[in-house]
């Protein structure tokens, strides 16, 4: 529906702040997120052909881009060390442990903001990224379903920003992604509401400003109150959740400790956060915390309940179930979900 | 969403006479009928196996089925002796062909009603394929997408009815189509409209009445203006279509003289209609021509023109264009069409 991808390309275009702006032809319409990264894996890589990813990723990446596609992803190890930041040499390692496995390397995928971290990508790093993929005669797929979460400085940079003088749009992939758009439609009056809604300035402005600021405020409740407890955050400045530091509570430092660890806190405490292993981390200890899809007052209890636990491990005593008086659902996001849920529910899950 | 499955299970059988009910656990929901059949593909058939399906057949089957899982279609070949329906025979046929192309056939996929032909499936016919299939231990796919537009009797009859008996929920392809689900959701306002929709039984009632009122007088119009110039449509009870022999103004009967008649009909006249080989029909001549994506008045223009141009056919004059005072725009539904649709369109063209 040309109303709905006009609408869409100056919402785009607006919150990259005018800095690019895009042809409303050259957009492909998906159910989700999850059917657009699945439709351009099916364009770009044959059975056996893979993708570099940084670590940590998406944990549904297994899932959305290798299970029907037969494609396969070659982690890129970020660390800890510069706030898992990309760098040209897990790059370079990347590609050379793909040709070890005989893989041909099609592109490089990222999230910016990244999932799980909620960090966006510095220009420079972009850059780098732009000059590899460029050198190396690959595509780059960037997926930047969480632009509009950014709460705090530095701003996001698109990678169009980056690649705007280099890069010409593939004829090929936009015509057989709209042909795998068979697959997955957006039904019509689901095009006719957005583009009523995206179409009103004043209304998405307000919504993104006040969106961003109920994010900020909730990620500093949740970082205020693991702090309390002396769990540390990765610095973040978009996304719904946090990328937290959990070591001190594990009782190795191994990713058996990690998983004993997270089985604790899914079934004793009874909340669902991501371990880290699960987005192939190399490091372990590290858990994604989503915080956007709860009131404040649920994060509270959540927030108490940690605390209690954390207190309880720290001191070396064994963690018993707290008395529930909120309840709160276990939900597995990450892993082995049987039923989707609505794509509100996954968004949020996202 | 719940609520939106209970309404389907609940209007889905209404639409069956209340002769059957359906589980809404068991309703898979996917953006589009495309994406349910190619989501069973994937679930009932690896690389290198094949599904029977009679002909003639749906023409996007071939890419929708086919393209992205990897599976191969063996078509059942029926003929006009006995109005294309379908026998043990053609089907023992097909599968002998399968197994000397070294396929291991999974299942049969049927369309009832069918598209191209309009016609439901006898219970007897259904009753004979349900015997097939339980005898080689294989699927059976009955896509009914077409079941709200029955006119006429003899009435629709579900498979359902006919295996009510025998079949059992296979709750492994439940479960991985619902994963599968994921590449094309159904958005939360959609299932939230419908659910309403679906929910009113009154509406429901006279939109499906007056709908099947409509569909049979487009139909009559069509069939009888097209009597007027001697050339016959196959009988019919459903559909958004008429199954139309036009072998009379073939030049030549074979498959050179059907696809010369097929452009001399989409450039000169100025209207698509799908050929019968695209529906891998083995006897030339046959056209799906659709009837409800237009108003009554562009369907008279259309069959004033098909009217002139079968009077200078047959006289074996050289047809010329005529003049347009209407424009019918050219639509290229069954093959290499660059860009989908709205849902509704596609829904029109199926």
């Amino acid at each position: 529906m040309p109303a709905f991808k006009n609408a869409l390309a100056r919402f785009m275009s607006e919150q990259r702040g005018y800095r690019v702006t895009f042809d409303p032809s050259n957009i492909v319409l998906t159910a989700g997120a999850t059917s657009a990264n699945e439709a351009l894996m099916f364009c770009l890589a044959d059975h056996g052909d893979a993708f570099l990813i940084p670590t940590p990723y998406y944990p549904g990446f297994d899932r959305d881009l290798k299970w029907r596609t037969g494609a396969e992803i070659v982690p890129v190890h970020c660390t800890s060390g510069n706030g898992f930041r990309l760098t040209r040499a897990a790059l370079d390692d990347a590609y050379r442990r793909a040709q070890k496995l005989r893989l041909r390397v099609k592109g490089v995928l990222i999230t910016n903001p990244s999932n799980p971290l909620g960090t966006t990508s510095p220009r420079a790093d972009l850059e780098m990224l732009v000059d590899f993929v460029a050198a190396k005669g690959i595509h780059l797929v960037s997926d930047e379903i969480y632009s509009g979460t950014v709460f705090a400085d530095p701003g996001f940079v698109s990678v169009l920003e980056v690649v705007a003088a280099r890069a010409a749009t593939d004829d090929g992939v936009v015509s057989a992604a709209t042909k795998m758009s068979s697959f997955g439609l957006v039904s019509s009056q689901t095009q006719h509401l957005l583009a009523s809604l995206l179409g009103d300035r004043d209304f998405t402005r307000r919504y993104i400003a006040e969106n961003t600021r109920r994010i900020r405020e909730r990620r500093e409740q949740l970082a205020e109150g693991l702090a309390a407890v002396g769990i540390e955050c990765l610095e973040s400045n978009a996304g719904l959740f946090c990328w937290v530091n959990m070591r001190r509570l594990m009782r190795s430092r191994s990713f058996e400790g990690e998983m004993e660890l997270w089985k604790k806190v899914v079934f004793e405490v009874g909340l669902n956060i991501s371990p880290g292993s699960s987005c192939h981390c190399r490091e372990p200890g590290w858990f994604r915390v989503c915080f956007a899809n709860m009131s404040a007052k649920t994060l509270d209890v959540a927030l108490q309940r940690l605390g209690a636990f954390a207190e309880a491990a720290t001191a070396g005593r064994r963690v018993l179930a707290p008395a529930r008086s909120i309840s709160l659902p276990v939900r597995f996001s990450w892993a082995n979900r049987l039923t989707p849920g609505s794509a509100a529910d996954r968004k949020a899950e996202r």
